[in-house]
């Protein structure tokens, strides 16, 4: 049977919530039947309308809809947080507190202490929690992650990610654009700009893919944008728990890119490569072997997927497969098993990982680009 | 509201079906409600309960189904007709008189004369029949086929089709594998193999990009599988109306291609080059400029898409475009208005196209390579 | 010791003549010691005193200069032809009845006839004669003939070669552009345009690396551009011995396209890409494996070659790579050591081939698009 | 006329200078005739021997051959050096003394106080010095170059350079490989291990092609290599003069890669990108256009080269471009004329920037990865 899924945010004129409702469509495991999906009460009420969400249940209010739903026989399964970042942690503590699983969009909170009050809630309460970084849903992704895993190219050495967009590249937030408003904005967007939008899936791709944790960070951010108040273009060097080093290169300026998020991984025998904007294509090299490109589909290829080789995979059908993972997990909490979300799933760790690495970014910069450790805190030159 | 689906075929173990139910689904327009899902009952029965289909509207036979649905008020809107290639035409002959839309697969029939008197079908009747060529529906195809329509490339001189793939490198019918098993035999498959399975779809990117039709065509089909009875390797020429010229080199018999369809096409003012596997980019070059890289949803692309530049669309994606045309044009119908489909939205007159250039190569081939016209009969050397 | 190299043509104002130099120098081998390097006698004068060639050795004729070097104790030891076309067999003719080594430029001759006679002359006076098809010197080109010889694809079923060039996609003959004029000028170029200035290149890269000889040929010329006399777009299709088949796109009206001539070989047990454009490259595929990145100088690659992996080698390299093969030739040649060329270095059989195989395509072609054999002569249809 | 070239170093068994003599061959403007080619003094006359060097030209010792040929009436217009790094110091002391100009491999000495100490002597002496920085040779390199310098893409905001190879993937100087060998030990190497070998190049093209200096960096250099005493992996973060930002990665260990010299620049108003390995190709974005792939020799292209579009440039003609702009500066010296180089050609004062760049990349790594100037002082954090 399906899963009942209600949606917090994602009214008309949102953009990251139809995504999510396609991605929950895909597989046919999810039907979306409740919703708060926008502060403005006659906005929600049309979207519910629209979406085919029967009128009863379109709250006014993610609070009221957190009772109402954790009350019904015919329940909610799972709610799909969508609004803007600073309602995440108020609204998944509302729902997790209702014993209701939670599928977040990143990231997860604004701050890094939020997040770690989230992730103590999470463990405190076994509910799901699950954080849509959506790129980990690819499958050559999780081939990558897998090929690491088994030591296919030995310990890892240097990881590089980069992640380039243009849309920032003219001053396009005094022009009123919504989406450059509010990801331009402290007070709405945090301490970081392009290094929370964007750099945060560069550090979840490399810990994904890699394995590793950071343990230190050096960030130079800047806002090259007349009159911008939060970075575009960050420059970060890491250190890696093992011993690896990383740099990420992440900017919303670069004219000529759209979202080039770009993985390299060194290590001692063998090396990969992953292109987000190709995402079917691996390149794997064994040290002192020609490279090989691996497809999805493709011959040695394990990581399952909808499509045959040579039939692109997109990134609705990655989204989808983070739904679809979402979907394995909540059966599996309401048929009380015990209670870790599949292995590829990203959750409150991931959430905090990221909202820590932002945070620590934003310190090492503003102390004019000097290591950090994870809590933001200067460490010894070197000792990393 | 949703529209509602029936499908034929598609049940437990087939393959299309599935990627035709995701892309009904992507979009949400659709809701699978009824089915004669296989020809096997209990698998019927069975595939019919695990996709949700009521139990009494899981029919026994085609039949049967398009009787019950035509007479029901909650009838279905359309039906996706996913069987082997022979039995389109009598089950979309079937849901046709029934006065119920067809979503067919491709190809149309299984000969040229069954799907002339198909088409003749659906104009007698005016009722929909959409034939899902997917790879139309991707958007850098209707973006080039809009780019050559405005004349941006001028009058076209040359068109070349290349659709690669390697599944049949080695002769897999002999282990059993039901796709091959049945695509090699002639008594399933009719008289084209490659030429049929992949070189419609070349045939049909060509005419829907360059807005040629092919006027004769030349074709040396090759059998390179041991003892294999249908083409592997089909090399074709064309002569489109207008005086351009075209080739065509498809083949299921090349290691290292999955599904290597790239489109080239020459204007005499530019020319145009897109390759499946990588669908979000078109390469356009004005005469006399420097190429540029055209990336669906990126600058001066005109046609709408789901998410923006740099998130890649899949071949899912480009399915899921063809069902929501397909509603689009159902709806139409269900309303009474007058009825063609939707400008980009292959129908019965593509389908006729196909099967008559599948018929044209087998017959210019068995010739011994001479140029036939679309009738199949020889023509002139050098007259078209 | 440095060889003693001739030149005829190659004046001021040529074009080719001064690659040939070039390429000659790169390696040190060769010292380009006289020259009739012009008809006109002024510029062939200026032309000797700016290459630093002593006067007395520049010659008013290629005739007048074969019968002196020949005479004089350090007279050249090879000659190489850089003239238009048409003066390629009387040069050669007289040269090698001079006993003077010939390195031509391609293609060998006029005609077929001139051909075939001027290979007789070869084969009669043993003297060597080498014709530079230049791209047979880039080293993946040879470490793809190696591949195919030694049985890492297998049987070879199909060979494509596209040459894509876009330099007369517009009418630049009416603007007397000199390489135009001539090029589209059946009096000065023969029966072939694009089929015989690119079109003999793509055939006798298929020839080289694949090992295999067209036994037939069917071919669709056509002059796009407007009043152009001679096709600058060709379509052929080919069947080679033992079975295999084959196509060749030779354009020179595509725009955006520059000098793309790309090489696919299918085989049983494996497949080869490579493409001039991004020569160091080669692609090779397994069946059933990855494809593998095969790179000039990397992992595996035996073909000998000046700069390190990731050093690209240019045009002018492989050009070279000719003339160091011509140097050995010639080396043995004097030496009086028994005389076939180096295995990879094309000569009059070559020419003989590329000559045969436009005059079979203009034939073809002609009769309206027919299958001839080598002769030009029609041939049963699918006989080959 | 000819110029006439000396060498020190090169000797048999030697490498880079072989790819000098080729490249001082290519356009014919070099001859190579004198030399002190091996410390060895049977070497060296074997190896002045077989390059056709006049016995009493070859000699026994730099010193003894500067004071020879600026003795003799026809001794040589430059000398080319290209010893082990250390001897280039004195070596250039000793033939600018003589007069005599000097073609000098990279890096320009060990120390960046040698480097500064031979700026200064040619500042003094005014004979040309001519670092041979091969990559700013290529045709597209200086393209882009003009591309920023006349405004194409606005003020310059990021510079990203990569720079893979693999060959120090595994220990290979345990194996005695003595490449490696000399590579990876201060005693020969100096301080920096990659970041001197191959760092030097990724700064050097940044600086090009940008017009920008470097004003602090920020490294973090590891050795990955088991007992390796030099860094073979570099992470570097720069600031720029005018408020640019970069990146370095050079890295000696990334499997997969051989020669992987990649720049991008990011400006305000538009972004280039290319790529050491496919070096004919740049790609250029002017802000809110697609970009466009601008080809040596093709449309807008301006530049001059060798060879059409298509017919790809090399390492080598890259190499033959300093040399050849080196002969114009040696002639105009010759002649008296006032004496910059020519705008393109690198000499001491880049030479100087990459020792210094190397000093403080070793020093800001050496205090645990802070930034410092380019005297290799820390400086105020954030104060660049």
């Amino acid at each position: 049977m399906r899963l009942k899924l209600g949606m917090v945010g994602g009214g008309q004129g949102a953009f990251i919530g139809g995504l999510h409702r396609i991605a929950a469509r895909l597989d046919g495991q999810w039907e979306l039947v409740a919703g708060a999906l926008s502060s403005d009460p006659i906005r929600a009420v049309l979207s519910a309308h629209t979406l085919g969400i029967a009128a009863e249940r379109s709250y006014a209010s993610y609070a009221a809809m957190a009772t109402a739903e954790a009350a019904r026989a015919d329940g909610i399964d799972a709610v799909a947080i969508v609004t803007p970042n600073h309602l995440h942690a108020p609204v998944a503590t509302a729902f997790l507190h209702a014993g209701i699983p939670v599928i977040c969009d990143k990231p997860m909170t604004r701050t890094a202490a939020e997040a770690e009050a989230l992730a103590a809630l999470v463990a405190e309460t076994g509910v799901p929690f699950i954080l849509t970084q959506t790129y980990t849903g690819y499958a050559m992704v999780r081939e990558a992650r897998a090929l690491v895993a088994r030591g296919a190219i030995g310990p890892v050495r240097h990881v590089q990610v980069e992640y380039l967009q243009d849309w920032l590249a003219s001053p396009v937030e005094a022009t009123g654009q919504k989406q450059a408003l509010w990801r331009t904005d402290p007070a709405m967007s945090g301490d970081g700009g392009c290094i929370a939008d964007i750099g945060t899936h560069a550090l979840n791709l490399a810990t994904f893919v890699s394995g590793l944790a950071p343990v230190a960070v050096l960030a130079d951010l800047t806002a090259f944008g007349p009159g911008r108040r939060l970075d575009d273009n960050a420059a970060v060097m890491l250190r890696f728990d093992q011993g690896a080093k990383g740099m990420i290169w992440a900017t919303q300026i670069a004219p000529g890119t759209k979202n080039a998020l770009r993985l390299r991984i060194v290590g001692a025998a063998g090396g990969l490569s992953w292109d987000q904007e190709h995402p079917d294509d691996l390149s794997f090299t064994p040290l002192g072997e020609p490279t090989r490109l691996l497809r999805r589909g493709g011959e040695t290829v394990l990581t399952p997927s909808r499509t045959p080789a040579g039939h692109p995979e997109g990134y609705l059908d990655a989204f989808a497969t983070l739904y679809a993972d979402a979907a394995q997990a909540v059966r599996a909490y309401r048929s009380r098993q015990a209670g870790d979300l599949p292995a590829d799933l990203p959750g409150s760790a991931e959430g905090v990982s990221g909202m820590r690495f932002v945070a620590a970014c934003v310190a090492s910069s503003r102390k004019g680009g000097v290591w950090v450790d994870l809590d933001g805190q200067s460490c010894r030159a070197g000792a990393a």
